[in-house]
């Protein structure tokens, strides 16, 4: 708003959201002054502790408040199995939907030597650490199916094949309930290819 | 997260915000760990600022954090007619869209009785004060077209008759652009009764 400066910036730093364009943020500025003053307050608070105090986790990466996140620190998870995932997010999905008891290494990324990520920014020395200890014996690879996600799969794969862990890769084909006309091509051809005994 | 209370609470906090669920909150959240923590610290920032220090205006309620508005303060604004808004967020898209270059009244609301919302509330008394100094000619009443809004604008219409100012109505019709037949039915009857000669 040409009237007030500090809205204006209120508008502006609402855009750093994902998917908030200028319109979104122009409607989430106004609802939180005229509406959630209380709300604007506690996010603002939340935001500030949040980047001051999440950091990742010593072990497998993901993010956290604490040295070593719940997960990697539950004596009940199965030690000898190791999801590797791309991001923290994915690691949340995975928690909701599977049951699912071994443990993780989030990668933060994916092996793009061009935007300099190489295995060191995603960890892998210290995941070689890891599956050199003979502690691990199963490695899921479950990065994304685009071409990086699968070069990091396939170095992640030969890399646990030299310490002797098995490694598998999550199924990838037709989702559940979806249907053949509405799924993509690469999918469709992918589930053809994977087709099981049946 | 269930891994990490500070993430968790950080996604819950962003619910807050208008048209954002679980799932957004949750990409949010990520994102801005992931990628753009000097994003979300400057949004932390400026929502506490915002909150502290945005107010309204003494003249037409707007959001500032002024004492009074750039608006109202503007000596190059004419002084003589007034528009009536329910919101700040009105007066950006009056701003923005048409070469309006009067003041404003902004009623942060509208009546509705039974939600304990009176003359009072929209700052009416206000309002009726500006009309008695007689500086106001006419006043554009740019309420929506709910039954609330069209009770405030009544409401104000009769108000600004008595001090003697004409009251007009903002056009309401088919926007625009619009086809005839994907316009709601009340705009449609609306726009035949508020038909003018060719």
């Amino acid at each position: 708003m040409s009237d007030s400066s500090l809205l204006a910036s209120l508008i502006e730093a609402l855009r750093c959201l994902p998917g908030v364009g200028s319109r979104s943020a122009q409607r989430m500025a106004f609802h939180l002054l005229e509406r959630d003053r209380e709300g604007a307050l506690r996010l603002s608070d939340r935001l500030r502790e949040a980047v001051e105090r999440i950091g990742h986790c010593k072990v497998c990466r993901t993010l956290t408040e604490l040295e070593i996140c719940r997960i990697c620190a539950d004596p009940g998870r199965q030690r000898d199995t190791l999801c590797v995932v791309e991001t923290p997010a994915e690691v949340l999905a995975i928690e909701q939907a599977t049951g699912y008891r071994g443990l993780y290494h989030v990668l933060m990324g994916r092996l793009s030597p061009l935007d300099g990520i190489g295995p060191e920014e995603l960890g892998l020395d210290r995941l070689e650490e890891r599956l050199a200890s003979g502690e691990i014996r199963e490695v899921i690879l479950a990065t994304n199916t685009t071409v990086e996600g699968e070069v990091t799969a396939h170095y992640i794969g030969e890399m646990a094949k030299t310490h002797g862990a098995r490694t598998t890769r999550i199924a990838h084909g037709v989702p559940l309930g979806g249907e053949l006309d509405h799924v993509d091509r690469g999918t469709l051809s992918h589930a053809f290819e994977g087709r099981r005994e049946y």
